[in-house]
């Protein structure tokens, strides 16, 4: 657990991480599913973990995933289906402008929301990274929208015992991907109850958002279903730490989930390339502990006051103080 | 005109452009809205001019101004309301967290409304470029989305004979305006028919979008309903000639276009702090009609072709093509 | 003074601010030099001010200048030539295409040295903002940087009493500025040194720069001669208060500042365009002291040890700790 | 050929490109190093080809190689050191803060500079990505520095047939590389005559310059050797085609690549993920010859008068007219 929340992380966070450069990994971590697992044992308070369909689970290992998870206390606390790490989702999957790859991710992500449902996994991530484009004249904006939205539909009723989420991302692995903001999010389910949304707190960053300004959003509209943390420059998903860059705006984060209630997952997305991922994943509870325990101790009321009267100079006053620091009285 | 569309101009092109260094300007230009105006008239092919309301129309002035139009034969295609430009504004208009102020707002849009109407102007651009924030813990996310709506709302139906617009803008004068980007224009104006969408390419740029997809998703909603033309070097909305930076995506724009029907104005926004206005104008005039007679070379159906398969090695062969040099068969 | 450094601010952070949609400013501060000087007496620990060439002195106020700055104990820390603030430099001003503008430029330093000698003034900031292009196809790369050079070779023997200081910056009010990074600036100035550089931090983040990096970099050449200290997001000079954004990115700095035994001014050089002056003052002072203080609640060899090791995870916890809160043993 | 340029490729080109989500890759392209020749082939113009040391050539197959490249006329342009591939370089090459890693580092840049001469390879491409850093407190500038010019200068002299260039980039595979500018190449390299610089157009776009202001910069300090052609939306190295995004800034880049008088390779560095390798090389192909060409079209001597006025109105009339439309003339 995080404050109220529980605490999660995807599997590869424990594996041996690789760029484009170096295809086989930067090294350390598991290399099986079981060791990856043993290894998130060590992190503490540790809920839950996050699966990739096919890469992780499939038809034959499905009873052993499950028994090896109950085995250690751990939940999966999502499962994704794999839309993007085989070259034939290459030109797109819910989107694809090839009806049968359409027609195949449809299948793939019922496929995994079952899967889902026999392993007591309450949501299905769908990442329809590879569906955007690179090049101008390479994408028919106004079909790609419409199938995007058909395909959801076609999934969104199929298990009720799975919560579809979309996860939106400015680019990478296309330059250019079309589900890419918390707003174009929101309006591709409009009227689409079953679906929801997942922040990812770098994807944010990366797509010129207030991270804080996302969650209200979200909420405002019913839809803030499940955060993965991470941070980043801002121009690329670099998958780092938390607590690496954005201090201020994980603070803020941190107020504005107490605010509008949130008590769902707090799974971290990293990609620790060089890094121990046992030790990484440690150093991002902490940091996340301490954004809440940061908040406490200046109060929700002091930070929202401010709030009320758009008084910067206060709120950098109470930033300072909520990370410890005495700080002279602000009002002349 | 250009191609099939009305040409405009905001009148402040004929002007002298300052920024925050050189508040006295660059020099340059008309300084009276007469001079401004007679300087406009160089321009081959101008059809009208956009205005801001207190700054160039009041009720005093107004009479006079709209001979002065008619006497040269230029249309005014658009009053904006000055939201901006006074201190009294600095924290927000039609978001502001102060209530008053909301209200100040809102009776700005009306009393423009109605010079509008009174001028034979079509639309009124509501530019909320105060509305947002610098500093984290400086906005209520949530109520300022609501006060937003509640403002166009507000405004929405005052006046039958004018169409307001919002226009989008990720940042500046604020570090982040709340109104940003295409998609979030679309989900504050949901179910609002009587607002449509202003789109600023240099803001679309600066926001990180490709143009020609937000030219899409206003259309497919039905809100395209007037654009603002100029370029920029995408992290700040520098209000360059068109033709400065992105041909590529111009070109794609002017595909789109066409392909969605549109037939509204063009009107340039641009800052020619160094240059000379009317030079500027032609030359943003010529590169648009090269826009889309270098879509015609083509054929739209060409690039058509090349989209439905997504093959972005074709479609870059028809963009040199459309430029006017020779290019090899691509097939193999 | 903050911690071992002298405390610094430009004098118009205690004006009127403005930007080029509010061009008469969004109120507050003092109008006159006075006023501006009696609001800085506000500010605890302010050591001195910088003034503006023409701007805030010329030869006949020179003297009341001085004892205006002499009764009240604060020092001109610096002197800056005004090259951006009239359209006579738009084009240029060191760097112009224009050789009698290029004479006028280095003229115009001579002047301001002579000044601030005569106020008791050790540096001249020779910021060349307007030296650089809009456009592809509008400067000539060789020869504007051989101007450069030139100019300051002319300068930089004029007055021994002053140093000529470079201030580099990425943009802004160019698109592109020629002087735009702290090893671009070095390279310009190989071998002359009686020329120093100014570093901005907001600069160097909107370069894309590593600040501490900028630091480390330019001391090893012996010539961190002196900063400006503000906060962006990175795509703009915002000239926001420290503490605003780059929170560990300043804690960084505070320990290579430590580290090269920096000794100069620390001069903020924000634009608080919709806060009190003063206040934001005063913020900004307790940032760069809690930074200072959390560089030593760490201890300068923790911080080294982590570095020597590249072990990104022990650094994370250092930062944290060194924000005031507990952290776990890092080691397994 | 390319003008009057040689005309190479990276061999991986035509290989099977993957990205960190893809790692198989997303198919298309030779599996061998002589499949990926033979695809070469059939790129009209090819004079050569770029491998990667160890990876393509090692102490056994050296001699093989030089007869498969020779039976084809193909020359081998340039020899690259592996020094990122492998998870011991992850952090650092020539710069890591561990001794041995960066004798290591130097080792193979020699092995690879002899392997190089006996191949009849003029040159050498160390590129030092590895050698960065991802987070704040990780590296230590000042150190990290001067690793990198002794190791370069442990290096230089070695093998007198071939000659090294040092490769600048942003980013990637680190969050910041230490050699990210020509101008920090610039410095790094001063006074070491026998090392130059490999300009990447792709590297030079995402570090905010201006690729034609690097040409002339480098140009100027005599260090203008080699460059590497592709194209991105600047905020990463997306290695497109050719003529994807900057045609203004490549139609700069050949005016000055013909002012400075550049003669050598135009080699491609493109990863045409999701495109046919040979067609994407053949299409880079005809945008230079294209960008040539319609600097031709306009003159030199056209380009450069508004270049001495900073014309930007005149330049980009010139622009439109180098690109085969029609232009009124700009004069009043």
């Amino acid at each position: 657990m995080i404050a109220n929340n529980l605490f999660g992380a995807c599997l590869p966070t424990f594996g041996n991480c690789a760029d484009r450069y170096c295809l086989s990994g930067y090294g350390g971590g598991g290399s099986t599913m079981e060791e990856m697992l043993d290894l998130a044992l060590q992190v503490p308070g540790l809920d839950g973990l996050e699966l990739v369909g096919n890469w992780h689970v499939n038809d034959d290992n499905i009873h052993t995933v499950a028994r090896m998870f109950r085995d250690r206390g751990k939940a999966i606390c999502m499962l994704t289906p794999d839309l993007w790490t085989q070259a034939k989702w290459g030109r797109g999957s819910l989107a694809s402008p090839d009806a049968a790859t359409r027609q195949m991710a449809v299948d793939e992500v019922k496929k995994v929301m079952d899967w889902a449902a026999e392993l007591g996994c309450p949501f299905v991530d769908v990442w329809p990274g590879q569906d955007g484009f690179d090049y101008c004249f390479q994408a028919d904006y106004t079909e790609s929208w419409k199938w995007l939205r058909e395909g959801l539909v076609a999934c969104a009723g199929h298990n009720d015992r799975v919560r579809i989420l979309v996860e939106y991302k400015l680019k990478e692995p296309r330059t250019h991907c079309f589900v890419n903001s918390a707003a174009k999010s929101l309006l591709l389910l409009e009227g689409l109850e079953q679906v929801g949304v997942l922040l990812d707190i770098g994807h944010a960053l990366a797509a010129g958002e207030n991270v804080a300004e996302a969650v209200a959003l979200l909420a405002s509209y019913g839809k803030l279903d499940y955060l993965h943390l991470n941070d980043n420059y801002r121009s690329w998903d670099d998958d780092m730490m938390v607590g690496a860059v954005h201090l201020v705006e994980y603070l803020e984060l941190a107020y504005w989930l107490k605010r509008v209630g949130y008590g769902g997952w707090l799974t971290l997305d990293i990609f620790p390339y060089r890094e121990d991922g046992v030790r990484a994943a440690i150093q991002c509870r902490e940091w996340m502990e301490a954004f809440f325990a940061a908040v406490d101790r200046v109060g929700m009321e002091a930070f929202s006051a401010a709030i009320r009267t758009a008084d910067a100079t206060q709120a950098t006053a109470l930033v300072r103080q909520a990370l410890g620091f005495s700080s002279s009285p602000v009002a002349r």
